[in-house]
């Protein structure tokens, strides 16, 4: 085992970390995403940090792969982009094939919600089970199935799309079209929406959590419906897979119990008490880490040459 | 390959087939399982129906193993029944082994729905796929996951509890203790109960397809509100699991269109375009012979002595 590089791409930041053989992060790096538009932009920028994380290392040893968590949907033949709403300079570019070829090193590429699962599967909260539901719930909220130690990717690849079940069929239209989706109630533009309707001030979703742990109550109120509407999903998740352990990151469970408790405490309302009873609802236990974690380790098992 | 026989273990009768090895059903047999309570006397009447198949079969010729579809969970241990509210006689008993060591055979037992799902998996409506939705809409709703090929069972083996999934939290209560599962829009006793509070008539569900089917206004509409509930369950498992085959079994599946159409209607509205225009919701393609045929299969694939 080698030292590789886990990249958690998203819309505002580029997290780069070095992680060694025993899976421990030994360097990190940050890159502004605002600062690199366009394929050939972020393929440099993430070049640049590559190799200063390589002149890190002991003369001798190299970086073996790069592994990469992208906020959208991937093409599984090509391991490429589809459609990146907040990344469309890179949008349905060969990014990982680019990437690649310009630092000769095998590169892996999934969705960022699999990849933030697969590194609380293998060193967080999911350690020593077989299977989880991980629901990653900040600017949209998305979903990865870990079953019987392999992620669920579907037929078309698009699994995981569990921000929009339905929670309410009467509920509020949703940017999909939809109405009633768990992401109506719990993404952060959600809680910015449900807190401005409450209190008249516009804050962002990652305010309300903040408000919300200081004692505000409007903002605690909206917390208690994304928890109520997290724990149907949760129950009907349940109910249908038998899963019995959901870790739930992004930004707004920084939240913690004001999300999670009203989440567990809905769940045994809307599932069989048999299967409520079995069913833990935690929090990352990595947090950022976990996407540049869960990216090494593909780097590792599925990293391939341009 | 030999020749083996299916069970399928119901509320009401037992159906028994001898299965070739070109899967196709030589015989059929019938009992009424409440001519037929306690262990022993349903082992018996299996028994003797058995014995009645094999003499069909040329001199020489022998059934090699069983297999059997029950109406509820199944110890996936032992491969014996847990709790069966239908069939109180049997329940927790160690029904597997007995039957086959009463008649000197393999047996094989599992859940009727996830029976049912592998007769049309290999022999029906599912041949060729990879991945499909079993749903069944009888007294209850029950569904099964086939996933790339193998059926999805969960850690305590009660995954496929669909008809328990949240259609609208503010929904009727279900006898489940929960609110608004698809289970109280689409069973047999649901469309017994809407049809009685549209029209005033008691009728079962069986008689409220096919007075639909004869024309009746008031059975189309609560038809009509079933397809929209099964809709928007499909839609949420197709969003999360990104299958896209759902075949729908049961008694109150013989309405055909008058429950799918309303389904197939409502399913855009809940899933995004690219995923629902993938999903084909169809009806089962064997009927009562799906479970013989998936007994028939698991008893080849997993039936054990003892």
């Amino acid at each position: 085992m080698s030292v590789v590089v886990g990249i958690d791409l998203g819309g505002s930041k580029i997290a780069l970390g070095l992680v060694d053989a025993e899976n421990r992060i030994l360097s990190r790096r940050r890159i502004d995403t605002k600062s690199a538009a366009g394929l050939d932009n972020v393929i440099t920028r993430i070049a640049e940090q590559v190799d200063s994380l390589r002149r890190e290392l002991p003369a001798g040893q190299g970086i073996t792969a790069l592994g990469v968590g992208a906020p959208g949907p991937v093409d599984h033949i090509t391991g490429d982009l589809l459609t990146l709403v907040n990344l469309p300079g890179i949008s349905n570019s060969p990014f990982r094939r680019v990437l690649s070829q310009r630092l000769g090193l095998p590169v892996a590429l999934d969705h960022d919600a699999k990849v933030a699962a697969l590194g609380e599967f293998y060193f967080g909260a999911g350690k020593k089970r077989e299977s989880m539901v991980y629901i990653v719930i900040g600017t949209g909220v998305g979903a990865a199935i870990i079953y019987e130690g392999r992620l669920i990717y579907g037929e078309s690849n698009t699994a995981g799309e569990s921000g929009h079940m339905t929670i309410d069929p009467h509920g509020p239209v949703c940017h999909c079209g939809s109405r009633g989706c768990l992401e109506t109630y719990a993404s952060g533009p959600a809680l910015a929406r449900h807190y401005a309707a409450a209190s008249g001030e516009k804050i962002d979703g990652a305010q309300v959590s903040k408000r919300a742990l200081a004692g505000d109550r409007a903002a605690r109120q909206v917390l208690n419906e994304a928890g109520w509407a997290l724990g149907i999903a949760v129950a009907s998740l349940a109910m249908t897979l038998n899963i019995e352990l959901f870790i739930i990151g992004g930004s707004v469970a920084r939240a913690g119990d004001l999300l999670l408790k009203p989440a567990r405490a809905t769940l045994p309302g809307y599932a069989f008490q048999a299967v409520a009873a079995r069913v833990r609802v935690q929090a990352s236990q990595l947090g950022e880490d976990g996407a540049v974690l869960g990216a090494a380790w593909l780097a590792r098992a599925r990293g391939k040459l341009g």
